[in-house]
């Protein structure tokens, strides 16, 4: 497989993830966010993923341009070790869970909502990193409200068996480290990211370990 | 099953196409998105759905509260008709379509982002419309493309069946509209939707047919 993928986009590390929980063998093909006016938006990329986005996955003939549409892709063709439960409930906490960070979250503080608060709306940085610090505080404060004390989460989100709302849980909590943002209030999103960062699957997605990564 | 739902609410209102189109009976529970300061944020909504946003859906003493993992959900419990095609290409198909709706553009212009944009940033009426728009335009153009002139595209997104595409496309069609957003730009959209709009399921799902519908 190949994975069109920025060291630093959290939707590519959710999907680096998968692919090593999984054991699937890959090759990254960088897509750079910002330089040449954003590389996701040449037309080569586009032939790959229409909507100009990072990351897509290409598997022989099939191209896939959403994180999550990959993610459930993989777990239909390589269900060992599966990444939601068995039981329909679950797996809906499971989604939840993920969607509440990849719908409810990362969107709004994605690098072209940033870029166009900048320049289409003509914040300040200081302005902008508060945009950025309060979607975290809502997104992950309402993640922490689904996890804690809620008798299904182990070890991690769902039970003691990692799932894609770790997946999904990993690059936000490292977006919120990188943006120096205060979730000293989400006691329990702190200990699951602390728990899954151990995992060789985890390390090696890290954005700093990609053959793409920069200072 | 149960249904919280806002009249208006667009991730409700895919909730409530499923339901129809999969012939499951459900009861309204209507919350208020802008009535006591939001009734969705009240405490005895949070024991529902921790997030505080609508929709939820709760199936005896199962509660889930993102409209995508209540889709998920309803497809694995109630399986006819199937609303994902059954080869793993084509449900991711499906799925990113779905996604670029449900990530990549209505996050952006729902009503808490439109609130904080204005009571948060200052913003005007006009700023505020003019996000909306710009949002639309990159969002639905990037669903126009997916779309367009690709083999698989029929009557509907996906072929000629409708799919979690058809549910996710029509609401953010309502809205765009709702904003008076031109989407002339975007024909195979705009004939998508209007095919769905013919079907008896999206016809009762809609916002001004809802028991909580206001003008």
């Amino acid at each position: 497989m190949k994975l069109y993928s920025y060291f630093r986009s959290s939707a590519a590390y959710r999907v680096r993830i998968a692919l090593n929980l999984k054991g699937i063998e890959y090759e990254t093909i960088p897509v750079h966010l910002t330089k040449d006016g954003g590389q996701q938006r040449s037309e080569a990329y586009r032939a790959v993923n229409p909507a100009g986005l990072v990351p897509a996955l290409v598997d022989g003939d099939v191209a896939i341009g959403q994180s999550l549409a990959i993610l459930e892709y993989l777990e239909e063709t390589h269900p060992e070790p599966p990444l939601l439960p068995a039981d329909p409930a679950g797996r809906a906490r499971v989604r939840s869970i993920a969607l509440a960070i990849a719908c409810d979250l990362h969107p709004l503080n994605n690098l072209r909502v940033l870029q166009h608060l900048k320049h289409g709306l003509g914040l300040d940085e200081a302005a902008k990193d508060a945009w950025y610090r309060h979607w975290i505080n809502v997104g992950l404060g309402a993640v922490e409200a689904m996890l804690a004390g809620h008798p299904q989460t182990g070890r991690y989100c769902h039970g003691d068996q990692v799932t894609l709302a770790d997946v999904l849980l990993v690059p936000q909590v490292y977006n919120a480290r990188r943006y120096n943002c205060d979730i000293s209030a989400m006691p329990t999103v702190t200990r699951i990211a602390q728990a899954c960062e151990q995992l060789d699957a985890f390390v090696r997605a890290e954005p700093a370990r990609q053959p793409d990564a920069e200072n």
